[in-house]
């Protein structure tokens, strides 16, 4: 997304990543391919030297106003393996300015000011990622901004489902647990309905179905899906098996979360030989652990393809390729 | 200033950054002029290049002891653009050995024995900073301590009105807000009291008036000043605009914040067209935003203005040059 | 030690430093031996300047799930000397999945994944790291396990015995202060029983006294020890003394913390010459500052020792060596 923005009262293009939805599936298969090249080279030691100095001299901010351990060490893991330089805060949110009253706009300019290459930040507003981009010259990567967008999770997974079936089309999808609240569900359906013949199965409980405005984006682009309360049944057609918690902290009644709902050995019996299993994790009990030497079980290859991802993105954004 | 500690037995002289008051005007200059190319070499990415190996195989230690986000990234990304290796931590208060009762002597007779090159502190006791230097081989730059010195704010401070008049002297700087309380007010007065020809109008309500103090040591280096209720006069009259947030906390009754003291379009009007709009930041609503646009807004300068301010004490005080 | 996981479906042997015990004396002289290597060049800038560059573009992630920040700081500062990458996280208990209910194992996987050359971390619970081991490719320094293990505690405090002494054997080691609870006895006694001749005396109050495990290991490795009353005897006998704080929050009456536990001038003036007093540090009032300035008095010079033994246990860990 270029995103004009007024700096020194001069007008400025600069690449922000702020949503999974700017990218075209020709970006997407450039971020892939460079994606592949970082996790081949990262396979050797001296493929992991070559690579280690080519961002020498360049810095990534990673300024996380509300934790995120996980993704924080994922992007600050990226940009040091790339050779750049880090500044992080794993806390701004207490620590900072911003609890002094500072507007969002305020606190980017200032960063803005530091020369960083990239700005990486989780923030707790809906929203924050873009107005930072339309006050800094830095790129802005959006790292999830509340309950809004978070487009490096939705590329790891598109990601994954590309290393394992070599293609993003022509998918059968079932996504399970929580759709209504889940950032994942979204944005990953969002990619998918770029891409032509696939069909999503949506299996939730009533509290935590699929939002009306998945369902619309999907109509309008062609995308077939249907909802199903049939665990058993979704999984024997699934290329792809998307599984999410269902927190009970939505739920008005908790005791209503269907044993079901767990996968276990059993019950992923007879899903597809090439069919594979993901999870944004953490996950508690909704995935048993005797799943996890199950070949289809893809989901810490999943969380590994995050660092490859992020590699991408910093590696093109810095060198202008995307 | 050159502080003699003993260590291991013997007695050593280094340079440690305690205080604005420190430097000469000679060192004062020798500091700007290195700020001046770092800040000309930051401008391109070859030049970016170029700094960023100047300290490599250095390290900084940056232990904040109570956290300050934007302070703590500046001092951080100075040492990550000139090479250096960072070690830091951003709430050293709550996660230490201090916290069991520790004396600050010891934690830095411990950390001192890390070798570090450089250790930026901040700490919540007034002379932490100073404690430190005394035990310490490693040269100690003082982020802040309690309500005591923040020298390299002041630097930045008086780095900002050179680059926008080219002299430190012969200026009226009119200071508005909290004059009480405020650690940045004392310390560029202090700085400003060393050249010659300055007017200084003071601005402020009755509860948070300019300390006894300051008065004397303009009055005794010969600086003039003045203090008054009219903003538009003062305005009218200035080079330099300083402002600064009147806290509630500091007021009896909250209430009697006067109107007139938010800086917005139509006040600053009549201000001279080089005069300068300065203030440490964060602000809430004491600077309207209508007034960023304007040219004389210097307050965003000001800020990355630390940056380069701060790689030229980390790199002068590498280089033993200061 | 070298423990066995299962990594993607494969079997793979890695280097994991999880405890003390782990380590034959062959090995304890290697980790010396580089240690002194590291300590040697870190007295001069180019020294520091060589080491600086043999592990670049590898990668430390400083993984603490309780906070620690003197042994992060320690651990993070040795990577960085060696020119290492360094990812951190100084309290990931609070801000992680972990709080969501995930396992270690998981936890671990996922970071596993993320292609670290060696993984540091604290973690509150007894055992973790070895958890972590069991799933991890990546080597695993245990920093500290809840009131388990913290392994290179008792190799720089062996370290400082060898550097004072040039042997571990055929010692007179009086150990004081809290003798049941404190982890840093249990270890290095377990380090000292692997040798020859040495004689242990404890000196604590009924509540805090050695437990019988530690009575069960000295008498099956033939090492000698006794318990006593008497401060001024004990001291007198020993080469080396280590203290260590008396935890009022252990005693049922805080009060019967006796005054002779207090360390100070008077008290180690009977002491041999060649002796050396040791502490773990923080040290509140169980050791006299008037004591510092005795050439006897260790503790400063044990810390930044472990600086130096941590350099080396990254630096054999990465080249195999060990």
């Amino acid at each position: 997304m270029r995103i004009a923005g007024i700096i020194n009262n001069e007008r400025r293009e600069r690449m922000h990543i702020l949503s999974a939805e700017q990218f075209s599936p020709a970006q997407i298969e450039k971020i892939f391919k460079r994606a592949d090249y970082f996790k081949k080279n990262s396979s050797t030691l001296p493929g992991r030297k070559k690579i280690s100095t080519i961002h020498q001299g360049r810095q990534l901010a990673s300024l996380f106003f509300q934790p995120s351990t996980r993704t924080r060490l994922s992007f600050e893991t990226a940009a040091v393996k790339l050779g750049m330089g880090l500044i992080s805060t794993e806390n701004a949110r207490e620590n900072s300015s911003s609890t002094k009253g500072e507007s969002i706009e305020d606190t980017f300019r200032i960063l803005d000011g530091y020369g960083y290459d990239i700005i990486a930040t989780r923030h707790f507003e809906v929203g924050a990622a873009a107005r930072a981009a339309a006050v800094c010259e830095t790129p802005i990567i959006n790292a999830g901004d509340g309950k809004g967008e978070h487009p490096t999770q939705s590329l790891l997974d598109a990601y994954t489902i590309y290393k394992s079936h070599g293609r993003l089309q022509g998918l059968t999808v079932v996504f399970g647990g929580d759709l209504r609240y889940g950032r994942t569900v979204r944005s990953l359906s969002r990619i998918l309905s770029k891409y032509k013949n696939n069909h999503l199965i949506f299996i939730s409980i009533p509290e935590l179905q699929v939002n009306d405005d998945i369902k619309g984006f999907l109509a309008s682009s062609g995308t077939t899906f249907e909802e199903t309360a049939s665990v058993a049944a979704a999984l024997k057609k699934a290329d792809v098996v998307y599984w999410t918690r269902l927190q009970a902290e939505y739920l008005a009644n908790p005791s209503t979360i269907p044993k079901g709902f767990t996968l276990n050995k059993r019950l992923i019996k007879n899903m597809k030989e090439d069919a594979i299993i993901m999870h944004p994790l953490p996950r508690v009990d909704e995935i048993d652990p005797d799943v996890d030497d199950d070949p289809r079980a893809a989901y810490f290859r999943q969380a590994a393809n995050g660092l490859y991802v992020r590699m991408a993105l910093l590696d093109l954004v810095l060198s202008e390729k995307l």
